[in-house]
């Protein structure tokens, strides 16, 4: 069946990842899925958050929002309405929690790592569009560490990339967009290493249950498309 | 390999469900899956939120929390701090979500559900408590509109619970409680229909990312549970 | 006259107190007067105010709140407001006051305890059977406390109960219920030790201003009912 | 026994209530007891809060603060602090309740009056002088709107005034200044209309608890002072 | 052309400035702008904000609020919706900056002053009274350190004050009171030192911009109000 | 003098206007006065806030934020802490009333347009860049409206760009980078039209106070990079 975009079902949006794209920051990428544009930018500091001083162990920590007009209608800033949404909140949790598996904290040292990961415009897959490009922006500030002698160890032991599939009319499909997104009775994004193995699956059904051989066809293309990303990463890096 | 409890790795624990503990709800349940107690209110309101006005269809909604001493340290009240927790808020959707599944909005008529899940004491798995008491609530409210009238139909399809399973000392387990989800390097809970098809799947990798070969036993188990708490719940209703 | 519930104008509703109800707790106490039903929950910390440190003095607070379905309609929850009400923050700062009445802070040295106050089902007298509960709680923490040595004294110097006295229909009347508290012209909370004397006396004219003589017979009445409360504490103490 | 300044047991400090404070609002009071000043500002609004249209009564409603350098070291500006404090809550509703004790609702009309209470020095008695001053400030408000033709009737069926009375050294006296209010063991805020029953009686033990025969002598202390604040607020009306 | 008070373009309205208006301020004055009145307090705390511990350095710093009836609309406090505006923000920054001019930090120590500016009535020209007023409690703040050598040195190498100008009906007017704001096309708030050069200069053209010639006739008459507002400051400081 | 990135005292910054940058904005600017990089888009809304509804009039206002790693040290997200600051209510402000300094309301008709300012990298000057690119992305959503025919008129009569200028060691200097702004004693922020008039002026002595005859030069100065943007804008646009 064919894509909005022509995409095969199992295909990836064109992904670019630009390194350097901000001046300050110890490591920062612009991520482009299609038209998703999110900005990664990663912060060293030299210390860690309280309940870990002392541990001699690191960090690492995520911070997720969207511009207002990043989306075809404007929505409200979290800072003007005094709160953070829950949606934001989750995925900013996501995001921190997929990065901290391809990392070594005793290696890290007492160091912290921020991932601020901002949404500048949005056609689906946010979330793992900032995942892909945050695992680069980090790479680039250990880099910057370990120019620096800051780190014990390496503190990279894996890559993380990240993916959306979905069922749309009742065919699973690789990397929604947005109007595929809206339109999808299951919805699932998947995290995985660089070596293949799963760090956050999670599948909801927006509409009708699902069974569990779709569940596994959907496995099977997340698993092609982290494969994919895992080397688009790859050639940024090098 | 034995389990602090006693238990089997493919066991629940103990589950009790007590209809009616509140005098005004229109449908109340106090949950327990061992040492987790969820108080479960269902509040019927004769209208519908803003966005869904004059559209014919009804809507179901939840709000989870968790009292200051409902674990072994006290927490602070989030009304204290102002703010609602990223991890209450998750939760909050997350149980939404499940039970909108086994709804049919146009037979509910322009009426809402509001499911209030308290936590009174917590022992691991209180979402997925929180999931499987919550339907019985919902049921019971839905009976409580229906001798009123106030529904079109049965908005009732199927029915939904909820379990968690992960990997602990390398062994794939139902049920965990809080010393076992400590303990596990993967976490993962699951929603199905009583008919057996998923609703969600929300597995994290806490230390080592998991295999597919692990991942399809931890669905397996998971699958079990559910079928067994789907069956309590049956029990419950009768 | 006659009540809804049957009760003489000088009788309590049943009193049921349960200790233990929580397994976390130091103390927990499950009180009921009549429908209504407050969780207690007593969290001892080996601390004290920032204000109070190096005195050598401890310190008891208490926090109170109602679950969002205690209630005939369905209130709002404070945490998802972002704000504490004028109710809520009165309350909880009258049984603070009332349950330190009766502590002797040497005694306590520099430890605290936090008294949890949780409305689960509400019919009238919420804060003077959370007054009356929390005691117990109190209780059973100092004891948990005294197991440990980690008092210096004993820091319970007598005890405290809490009942509402109300003027309905033009009768002075005891402990009302919600029906009845509605109806009262004259609403009033008074705070008694075990020993007979006062602690708070809080009385509003809802309706018509009171005279003095009708103050009187509801001190009376309030001085009745706060002695049974604290033989139905001694027993369950026992 | 001799009290700082020189005042007899039952004596007030000096009042003075300066009408017509400020150029804008329909009422407007400073009120001064010793070196207590309140500014109370009345302001009529031809409309009721929304649970109240359409019900042809009006409401009477007050907020009560202080600013930051009216007490002898700085507080934080609540503003500031993004929280109302449990302290202004409860004054503000007790000042609301009772000047509601005073008036005819029918008689008002579907009008509102709202009473600003701002504490520019703070002595003691903060609460009392507020409520004696802004019932005159609502007084003035209330012949503002009768002079426009804008109520039904006369809403004003009695006057209201508040005084504090406390035991310090063991010696029962009237109108406590700040000095006074810290060493005092029992703390009582009794609010009277003009023709001497009780609207509020707040009473406190914030040491020892009391017995029925000092609260009786704090009630009789309290109904002279009352008494005379009446007829100080009548000679400023006239 | 005359104005509404019949004062000539370039006359201010009649100033007063009392200081002393409260008891326990280590500086306090009620200045007074015609109509205007704003009451500033000075606190004089032995320390400096966490960024400036350590230099030797003190600091100064200001909020301004506003009385909820201080305007002849009554506006709501920001205490009670929770957050400080726009405006308020704006108007505090100006007054710590302007004043901070007029200090010599060094000679201050490591003490710190607050300026509280609450406005009691507003017609106009709230910030400009509110700085030429502060900067008088700010000077008597001083005296009272100096008398306990509190200071390494004399803090004060200067005074600041403050005036509005306008342009109304095409012509350039001094320190406008509310009708003639409301009606201005540009407004400019400067403020000067005594010695007669500028410490901001904030103008705004509300309808139509202005050009450099009516710039230079504005910071003119600005130039003559804040020299006779100097004077006035000295008066009341001999 | 030198400037410390070679240019001479009155040249602003290699200035780009990249119009077009988001898909979905009805206009949508990236400008970037040298290493300072703003993200403008406009918002069209077919109607206006409630106090201005049924004037015939439209609306246009602006929001100004940073995101958090712009600067060189990671700013807290004002999402997160809750609160929007002081300079950012300032900044939003200011933006807001420079650009309806160039709108004809009755020609905009009953429709609003939002400008959203995001920083995406700082380097002194954001504000004045933010408006100076806020405009051209308010003249694109203009166009998108006349070609819809959302307007009774022409709503743009004139342009509006904004540059800072500044007393660094005693020079006046045109668009300070941050370096310059950090060392500057005096700076000051102009808003221009395209016509050459004033429709902000905003100058603070952060040092020395400053006199008429620097005053003078740094309007001079102002002016000539004001026209100097106002070509560029012209450009852009053509």
């Amino acid at each position: 069946m064919a894509r909005i975009d022509g995409r095969t079902h199992d295909g990836l949006r064109p992904v670019t990842i630009t390194r350097g794209w901000l001046a300050h920051a110890e490591g920062s990428v612009l991520v482009e899925f299609g038209g998703t544009k999110v900005l990664c930018a990663a912060t060293v500091q030299d210390n860690v958050p309280r309940w870990r001083k002392g541990s001699g162990l690191g960090w690492v920590t995520a911070e997720y929002a969207m511009l207002p007009r990043a989306t075809n209608t404007r929505g409200d800033r979290e800072s003007v309405r005094g709160r953070i949404g829950g949606r934001t909140h989750e995925i900013s949790r996501l995001i921190g929690r997929s990065l901290r598996a391809c990392v070594d904290f005793k290696a890290l040292g007492e160091n912290s790592v921020v991932l601020d990961c901002d949404v500048l415009q949005a056609d689906g897959g946010t979330r793992t569009a900032a995942i892909t490009g945050a695992y680069v922006a980090l790479a680039d500030a250990v880099r910057w560490m370990r120019s620096r002698k800051m780190c014990p160890g390496d503190p990279l032991v894996d890559s993380v990339a990240a993916v959306s599939v979905g069922i749309v009319n009742g065919s699973p499909m690789l990397d929604l967009c947005y109007t595929e997104d809206v339109a999808a009775d299951t919805d699932m994004n998947v995290v995985m290493t660089g070596g293949g193995a799963f760090v956050e699956v999670q599948g909801t059904a927006e509409g009708t249950p699902f069974d569990r051989a779709l569940l596994d066809r959907l496995l099977d293309l997340a698993g092609g498309g982290c494969a994919e990303l895992t080397r688009i990463q790859k050639d940024a890096l090098a």
